[in-house]
């Protein structure tokens, strides 16, 4: 009997082992989480464990390791790379006297939607990836170089936040918007080079310094930067032609913008890096002959340098096209899969996600901000008035990239200097072509530069009735 | 005692069981491969597998699918995208009149090398992997934009192959050789911009149609184009500067150069794509004051728009540095990842692998081709004669990129179109700013290209003494 009872014990356990035998099979050839994907991979096995072993590596939320970094004493792993004002194998540590930065116009804000997205966002490459300059030939010329996988899901982008007409357009793709900056002021000058003058290209202060730093280093005999509208002379520029940058919303200031200069001979470009729901109402899809996007300031990666153009004629477009060819003959591969691969998850469930994150993420950013701001007498920030959004379908208010901040003190010309003196950096008014008394912050950043913003800004205010006495 | 054996029997397969359980939990947390690497993947998974998936599509051989093509008629799989000559859904159907097409330099013949090397040459990015415009500060200005672990695997490779000294000289990252030759004519017309003329931009005929085609695009009132270095009159020209283009092996004829202008305001740009053991004999370590390579011709990736310039003095690079900034705001950052994963690769074990590989595949490319033409009274090719290798330490005959074909016969001036009435597509000696006379013929490309030429070739020299009576 005992040994009955024994032989059934034995039985009884190898079922059991059995059956968990069984599951553990299942389990190495598909995945445990219910879905029957094979799970066994051959050679990107070791590659997503890397990329996995360095994104878990603990910066303490202050810092990120990245797999092409800088690597450690160890010989192997990558180390931290600390955020700015925190130091420490860790980034655990918060440096005392540290400058909040707010100079650049880097999209990091964007960063917690990625990681958040962790999945869908990861791209494998393999080592023989695309290794051609073309694409497979197809309809336009372009196509050789141009993803036209990628091309359709920037079309379905635009449709989703209403904010530009793709239909019967082209799409030049460019090595991010600055590159496009300049194709297109160069095909545009092409457009009427019959013209004794060079084309002179123009912009409303207070404007990006992008356009006259570029156009000036890479002048031709067909075009040279002139700066304000008001600069050209009617009698003299009529006959030559105009080419106007057209920045809506504006940088450094938020406003929605009109070209300036009319008349036969005159040419606007768009530049619509800002045109999103993130940072400003969508009163009406853009439907222009020339408007420039990137990819910076829709999903934040700025370092893929990746842009388009939305074209309407055919020769502008040819153009652009034969200056990214002669430039460079074409983008990238590697950068328009990943790019693929994140308007791919853009464009997850109604497609909508990415722009709620980033409206209310700068939403809020602008109302601490202006909070702080509103209790002082010696600052004062752009106003941007509520507007219909065709996008969200409500009236709604500011949410901008960029603070541009006036200094209201008579005797404080330079207001850089007074928030550097308040440790904070930001880009002076002169760099826009304005006046130093208004300096550009940027609200783009990640949430630790914000952060040290709104500290260093509440302190500025706290003395500032000590300052106006001093 | 039966049941005394069925008890053993049982606790003998419980214990078999066990022991599978144990090694297929052993498996699911580690590699089945001997290495103990952690096998769960919590965010790449499914990008791995999905990447896994594509490459496993089975295009006879004459095709390939990837990631980010054409989805076909299910609504989830990519389409084979067949090489020139094949067709079908499964790319197996031999195209019978078919054109062998030898133009371009799409360097495919590598593809081979990097599906042997799957595991290390695959890369995963996340999606927050580098939003940022910059690289983490560091000591000189470029490096903001140019990944430091890059640069110093760039290093790694020359020091491997031979082919440059790159001790206390800077590298400058650009968008493929191509960005970094009109970058260089830039830069270098700047060092004597106080000269009355603008700087003539000379290379020796036969010459890579780029250096024409793009510095003639892209003038500035500080340089021009002058073409054959013979059309630079001495009195006039020797006191402005001359930058000369010296491409060294060639491109087309495959020739170790040097420059052909002297003098003290004489400045060359060497063009060092070629400079592999892959195409030529490696006499010496070039050290030069400007020479640029290019991703694509040493791994083949072209797509990727990747090349480096090394730079002896600081204000060219600085100049060269600017340029890229006020084109693009620096590189993308995934192809610089990329990059330097296919260098790691490059890098393995002794790191001769993929020179071992390339000089193979283009020696035997250039035997076979030579073999055909050698029974021709109709056609020659360039000689290139054997040299001693620093790399392999031998005498060793050509492998060139390119055969560069001379129709002998008096009155076929256009070798173009001997060639393409034989359904082969070269590149006509004009476009060399050569006589027509001459065509390139690209031998970089798939080995399904390779073997197309050859038939068509084989014909054509098959019928030749036909054709001479016609």
């Amino acid at each position: 009997m005992a040994k009955g009872m024994q032989g059934f014990g034995y039985a009884f356990c190898l079922l059991l082992s059995v059956l968990l035998n069984i599951l553990l099979v299942a389990n190495i050839l598909y995945g445990g989480d219910g879905e029957w994907r094979l799970r066994e991979l051959k050679w990107s096995q070791d590659a997503a464990a890397a990329a996995e072993t360095v994104a878990a590596l603990q910066c303490s939320g202050h810092g990120r390791a990245y797999i092409d970094g800088k690597i450690g004493d160890d010989g192997i792993t990558p180390v931290c790379e600390c955020h700015n004002c925190y130091s420490g194998p860790d980034c655990s540590l918060l440096l005392p006297d540290c400058f909040a930065d707010a100079d650049s116009g880097d999209p990091l804000f964007l960063e917690p939607f990625w990681v958040q997205n962790a999945a869908s966002s990861a791209v494998v490459v393999s080592g023989w990836h695309r290794m051609s300059y073309s694409f497979p030939g197809s309809s336009n010329p372009g196509s050789a170089y141009f993803s036209q996988e990628l091309e359709n899901h920037i079309r379905k982008v635009h449709a989703v936040a209403g904010n530009a007409i793709t239909d019967g357009k082209y799409i030049v793709f460019g090595v991010g918007s600055t590159q496009l900056c300049n194709a297109a002021v160069y095909a545009l000058s092409l457009e009427n080079s019959s013209s004794l003058s060079p084309a002179k290209v123009v912009a409303k202060i207070p404007f990006y310094p992008l356009y006259k730093s570029q156009t000036e280093y890479f002048e031709t005999k067909y075009y040279e930067f002139q700066g304000d509208p008001s600069l050209l002379k009617n009698d003299t520029d009529a006959a030559g032609n105009v080419i106007e940058f057209v920045t809506s919303p504006n940088n450094p200031d938020g406003h929605l913008r009109a070209p300036v200069v009319g008349g036969p001979f005159a040419r606007a470009i768009y530049d619509r890096a800002y045109y999103w729901p993130h940072f400003t109402a969508i009163p009406a899809a853009a439907d222009e002959d020339l408007s420039i996007f990137t990819i910076s300031k829709l999903t934040g990666h700025a370092g893929s340098r990746f842009g388009w153009a939305i074209v309407k004629d055919k020769s502008v477009y040819e153009n652009m096209f034969m200056y990214i060819k002669a430039a460079e003959l074409g983008i990238s591969k590697e950068t328009q899969l990943r790019a693929l691969t994140l308007l791919k998850t853009v464009l997850q469930g109604d497609g909508r996600g990415i722009f709620n994150f980033s409206y209310e993420k700068m939403k809020s950013r602008w109302e601490k901000l202006s909070q702080i701001i509103s209790q002082s007498h010696r600052f004062t920030l752009q106003e941007i008035s509520p507007k219909y959004c065709n996008f969200f379908e409500k009236i709604r208010g500011p949410s901008p990239a960029y603070a541009w901040v006036k200094c209201l003190w008579e005797e404080e010309t330079n207001c850089t200097t007074v928030l550097e003196a308040a440790k904070i950096i930001g880009r002076a008014g002169s760099m826009f072509s304005a006046e130093d008394r208004y300096v550009r912050l940027s609200l783009l950043k990640r949430d630790d530069d914000f952060e040290q913003l709104l500290v260093r800004l509440r302190e500025l205010v706290a003395i500032e009735d000590g300052a106006k006495t001093m």
